[in-house]
C-alpha cells in the first residue's frame, strides 16, 4: 500500500484528542528477531474517507505472526501492532464508507481490498493495488482494542445473525486460506484422492474444506501424532506419520503406484514440497499453501510429461461470503480448530502457548476483548 | 505399452511372407549415443486385431529424434525404427479396426490410444495404459516405408478432402504440442500478453496457435536472429534476442514491471525456465512445453504468494480434429514451419540438415515417399 | 444405432444353437400403449466382435419403461425386451473385447458407447454415433436372464470388490442421471441454494448427489407428502408440497425475493418447468433433467437480462467411475432409493408395484436373478 | 437504483448556480410512444461523493433508445435524458472518487457499478444492487453536453493513449454486448461452427468478436442483403438471407445435418429464436443476445436429450478492459460499425437516420460534441 493512497485528507482530520488503547506491538532492534509487547498505543483515527475504526471483540494469532517475531518478514518494523484476523464492532465509519455504519458487527478480512483496481476486478484481492495483506504487516493490525481498516467496504463483512464469534473469526484468514489456496486451487472433486502434507491449523482448514467436494480418500501427513489424531477426527481417511521417512512409499503403495489426484503442501519447506511432487499422479494437481522462505528443486526432468499443474496463491478471501453460508448451514465447524482461549489482555500468555504448539497441543488460540 | 497387450493373437498371424522395406533405424552400441541407419527391415504385419499397417507417404523428423540419437532416451534400443509423425495410406486393417479400411488416407498421431482405459477416458491419451508415445520409441516408427499402428481406431485420423499433406503432417505432433502444452495449458486469452521462450519448431507452433485466441502482445525470445525473424513474420509483436542476458529486464520494462500473463517454456533447460519464472506476472501462468533432462530451481520463496499456475504436459493430440478444422479454414498455415524437403530415401541427408538447424536455417524437414 | 454397424460378421457367427431364456417383452398392437410380457426368448448371441453376452444378476425398472408401455416412445416396437440397467456376469466376450472376459462381474451402463466416434471423444457418450441409449429401446435390454451388450469395452464397468449389488445397479442410470443432468449441469457449489422440483427416484438421485458439493440449502418440491418425507430424510433442508399452487411464492419468500442459485427440473412437464423458471435467481442455472413430451413456454421477455443458463442433457454415464468411488467411500448410499425387491421371474408384479408408485410408496424396485 | 443510495449529501451540495446545457430528452404523454426533443436542461451536479460529472465529447444511439421512443420501456419517463454510451472528459469528481480527477478523458460504461455489492463481486455488474443499466433509463444519460456518472470509480475507464474516440465509444455497450452475451456465453472455440442470427450493430459486434477465438465457420443470417454484404466483409464465411424461409434447411444442409456448435440470437423475436433452436447441434450452445418482449416456445420435447445450453445475459462490461487491449492491438476495428457521423447538436437528424436504418444503410451513428 503506497503512502500516497493513505495520505490523510483534510476533511476527516478534525478528530478530538483520543484516549490511548492497549495493543500487541512488535518490538525489535531491527537485527533479526523481535518480541511481542503489550503496550499503550494511540487510539486509531480515520485517515481516509473509506476507513473504518473497529473495536475488536475477538481476535486470534496466526503462524505468520510467529514468523514476524522470528524476523522472517523484514517489512514488518519496530512498533507495528500485529494481527490480521478479527471480529469487532464499528466505532466510526469514514464518509466514504457506504456499506457499514457505527455499531455494525463485522468480520475483518485479513486482506484489504479497494475493489476498484485491476487485480480486485479479477478477484485477486490479495494483490489489490492499494491493499492486499497489509494489516499487522505494513499497517497496524487487529491484536489491539481498536483497529483502523482501510477500504472498509471491500475489507469488512457483516457478521451474520446467529453467527458464532469463534467460528466467524476463522473466516478472517484460516478457513479461506485452506479453501482457496488448497482446495479450490487443487480442484478437489468428488471421488478423488487427496493428500494434505501438514496438519497445522491451515492444513486442518484444508482438511475441513476439502470435504465440501466429497473426495473419496484424504491422506493427512505430519510428524506429530497428536495433530494426526485430530486430523483423523476431522475426516482424514488415513493419517501418516512421516517421521520414518516412508510417507512417499506408503502413499504410492496405498494408491497402487498411481499417486494422488491432489497433493496439498501446507507447511512451507522443501521436505514437504518434495513429498508432494513425489506423490502427485499423472494429471494431478499440486497446490502450494505453505509460506516458503527458500527455493525448492522442481523435478521437471520427471514431471515435464506428467500433465500436472502446480499452483501458488496468497489468500484472496473472495470466498468468505460462500464460506459464511456453509458455516451457517452447519456443514463445517471451523471453531473445532480452536484449542485455547484467553482474554485479550493475556495475549502474551497466548503467544507463549501458540509458540509451543506441539507441547501445548495448540491449534488456534482465540482472544476475547470483553 | 506392456507386452501383454500386444501379444500376437492366433487369429491374425496367418500372414504370407512379406517383402522387406526400407527404414531409418537407430543403431547404437548401447553406450551413450547412436547413429541413424537406412536399412532393409521386415515389412510390418498385423499383430493384434486393432492394428493397421500404413504405407507412409509423408513423414518428418522431430527434435526428439535427435535426442534419441544422442542417447538421451535410454528406453530406445538398438534396431528401433524411428519417427512418430506421418501421413499414409492404409495397406491393411486388422479385424478389430472399425473406422478405417485398406486404401484410406490417414494422419498418424504421435500418440497411440486405446480409447478405453481410464486415462483415455479423461482425454489424457498421452498416458494411455496401453499406448501413449510409443511410436519410434518403444515400437517401430514412421520413418519407414510402412508402419504398424496399434489401436488404429484411436490413433489414426481420416485425411480430409482437399487437405495439404505437408500441412497435415504437422498435425501428427508439432502443432498439437504447441497448442495443447503451450496455448491451452497457458490459457491464452484475448488481449493478454504472452511470452514464448524458444523459437524452434515447437515454439513457433506455440506462436502460430496462440493467435487463435487473439492475445494483444506476443513476445518471442531466442538466441538465433534468423529464428526471431521468422517469429516476427509469424505474428510475434516483439522479438528479443536473449544472448545479452537482458531478456528478463527487457520484458519487465516493456510490461511496466507487471510481467506477462502467460510465459511458455519451449526449450527444456534451466536457463529458459528461469526466464519464464522471472517474467510471469501475478495471476499468470507458466506453461512448460520443453523436454527437461534435469531438475530446475523453483523460486517458491518469491512465487508462493503470486497466484501463479505452472503446468506440464505430454501432448495428447486430443485437439487434432479441432486443429484440422482450423487448418482447413485457412486460419493457420502450419506448412510455413517447413523449410526443407527430401525424398524418404534421402533421410540421412535430412537428418544432417536438421541436425545443423541453426547453420542450415532449418525448422521442419519433410520427407516424401513417392 | 444404424444396422450397418451391427451387421453380423462371419467370424463370430459359428454359434451352436442356444437354449431359450426368459425375458420381459414389450407387446403392443402398434397403436398407442402396450403391455409387459414375461416370455421365452432366444438366448442372445455375439453378433459383432466387440459384443459381450452378460448373465443378469440384478436389474431394475425405470420410469422410462412405464413411458414405453404407455406408447410414448414409438421407436420401441413389439417384441422388444425392455430394461437398460443391470449388474451381471459375462458369459462370453467377443474377440474384439479387450477389457473383459467370461466370468467378470460387471455394471452395465444404460448408454452404449463405441468410445471412438467424435461424440464419444467429447464425452458425449449419450450421442455415440453407434450407440447411445439403445438398450431396451432399439435393441433388446436387461430385463432378461441374458443380454447382449454391444461395444462392451465402452459400455461395461468392472464391478468393484466389496461392492453392494443393489447400490451398484443404481449406477447404471439413476445416480448418473441425477448427478450429470442435474448437479453437474446445474453447477451446484458449496454454500448455494438449490431447488429440486420432483422427488421421484431421479429427483432423489439429484438430492443425494447435490450434497457432494455442500450446498447450504436444498429445497425439494413435490405433490406427494410421502416422497417429501423421504427427501427430508435424504438431506433436503426444506420440503414444499406444491399442491396448493404456492410453491413459487414460498420459495421467493424463503430466499428474500432473490430466487435460487440452481433450479433442477426432475419431472418433465410444463408446470414443473414453470416453477423452475419462476424461482431461478439472476445469475442462476436451470438444469432440466425431466423427459419432456411437449414444448414449454420460456419467459424470455423476463429472463433475457437475468444472466441465466438453461441446460438439457441425456445422461452420458461418464461419471460412473467417479460415482463408483464415492459410493465405495460411503459418502452416498444409493441403495436407499430401493423400496421393493423381487425375484426376476416376478417382474410382472414388480411392474405393477412400480406402476402404482404413489400408492405403493415405491421408488426403485430391484429384481434379482438367483 | 434505490433513491436511498443516491440521496444528496450535505457535503457536496454547495454548488454555485450552473448554466444550462443542451440534451436529448424523451418526451411522452405517458401513453405509448414518445419523441426525442433537443432542449435546455440543468447542468448536472455532484449528488453523491462517488459521482463524477463528465463533459461528453462523443456519444452514439443504441437500438434500445428506439425501443424507448416506441414506449417499450415504461420505466423510462417523460423528461429523461437518453443515452448510455459515451466518451468524455471529467469536469468534476466527487470527494469519494479515487481513480479519476478533473481533466481525465474517460470511456463511460453503459453499466453503473458500485463494485462492492454481492453481484458486483461476482462480476455481474449489470445486476449491481445500486446501479446496473440506469443511464438514459432510470437516471439522465449521455446524449447531452454533460452527464452525471454515479459510482464513477466502477463505471468509468481511462481513455487510452493513442486511442481512437470512435473505436472507443463502441466499448461503452456495443462491443461488450456482442462479446459477453454472444461470444463468451456461446463459448466460441477454435475450429467451431457458429451461426449469428441478425446482422444489426449487435449481431455484427458478435461477428467481429467471435473471430477472437478463430471459429472455422461463421454463418450470418439476416433479411437485409446490405447488412449481409457487410457481414461478409467483416468475416462471415457464409451469409444467408432468411427471407425465403429456408435458413434452417440451408444451414442443416451445410452442416451435413449436424447443426452448429453455437447459435447466437441477436434480434429479439420468436422467429429468430426459433431458427437458433432449430439449428443448434447436440452438445451446442444457444446464446441469446436479443432483447425479447414476449415469451417464446422452447422445444423441450426435442431438446431435452440434446445436451445443449441456452444462456441469457445483460451486458456486464466486465470485459471492457480486455476489449480495450484487443482494440489497441489492432486485432479488431470496431469503428467499422460506424456508418454515419453528426454533430451532437444535430442529434435529431441522427435519430431519423438511425430510425430508418435499412433505408439509410445505417449501423452505428456517432455524435461529436466539439
Amino acid at each position: 500500500m503506497t503512502t500516497a493512497t493513505l495520505e490523510p485528507t483534510a476533511e476527516v482530520n478534525s478528530h478530538p484528542p483520543k484516549p490511548t488503547m492497549k495493543a500487541l506491538v512488535y518490538r525489535t532492534s531491527g537485527k533479526g528477531s523481535g518480541r511481542p509487547s503489550w503496550e499503550d498505543q494511540p487510539h486509531p483515527t480515520i485517515q481516509h474517507p473509506e476507513d473504518a475504526i473497529v473495536k475488536i471483540t475477538t481476535t486470534t494469532i496466526c503462524g505468520t505472526d510467529l514468523h514476524i517475531l522470528k524476523g522472517d518478514l523484514p517489512a514488518v518494523t519496530d512498533g507495528r501492532i500485529l494481527g490480521h484476523e478479527g471480529i469487532g464492532i464499528i466505532e466510526k465509519a469514514g464518509s466514504g464508507v457506504s456499506s457499514f455504519k457505527a455499531g455494525d458487527k463485522v468480520i475483518i478480512s485479513c486482506v484489504t481490498a479497494c475493489m476498484k483496481c485491476d487485480f480486485c476486478r479479477k478477484g485477486m484481492l490479495s494483490h489489490c493495488r492499494h491493499g492486499g495483506w497489509i494489516l499487522g504487516n505494513l499497517i497496524n493490525g487487529t491484536q489491539a482494542e481498536y483497529v483502523r481498516i482501510p477500504y472498509a467496504d471491500g475489507s469488512l463483512y457483516h457478521f451474520p445473525k446467529g453467527g458464532d464469534e469463534e467460528a466467524m473469526v476463522m473466516l478472517s484468514d484460516a478457513l479461506p486460506t485452506g479453501f482457496e489456496c488448497g482446495v479450490l486451487n487443487g480442484e478437489v472433486k468428488p471421488g478423488e484422492t487427496v493428500a494434505i502434507v501438514g496438519a497445522g491449523p491451515v492444513g486442518l482448514a484444508v482438511l475441513l474444506t476439502a470435504q465440501f467436494y466429497s473426495p473419496a480418500v484424504i491422506y493427512v501427513i505430519d510428524l506429530d501424532d497428536n495433530r494426526l489424531a485430530i486430523a483423523k477426527k476431522f475426516g482424514a481417511t488415513t493419517v501418516i506419520n512421516s517421521s520414518d521417512g516412508n510417507a512417499v512409499e506408503t502413499i504410492m503403495k496405498l494408491t497402487n503406484g498411481e499417486g494422488v489426484d491432489v497433493a496439498i503442501e501446507a507447511v512451507g519447506i522443501a521436505a514437504t514440497f518434495d513429498i508432494c511432487q513425489d506423490i502427485v499422479g499423472a494429471g494431478g494437481r499440486l497446490a502450494n499453501v505453505g509460506v516458503h522462505g527458500k527455493p525448492v528443486s522442481l523435478q521437471l526432468e520427471r514431471l515435464w510429461d506428467r500433465n500436472i499443474a502446480l499452483t501458488t496463491r496468497l489468500v484472496d478471501t473472495v470466498t468468505l461470503p460462500m464460506l459464511l453460508k456453509v458455516v451457517l448451514s452447519g456443514k463445517v465447524e471451523p471453531a473445532k480448530l480452536i484449542t485455547h482461549r484467553f482474554e485479550l489482555q493475556d495475549i502474551l500468555k497466548a503467544y507463549e502457548t501458540f509458540g509451543n504448539a506441539a507441547r501445548e497441543h495448540a491449534l488456534k488460540v482465540v482472544l476475547t476483548n470483553t
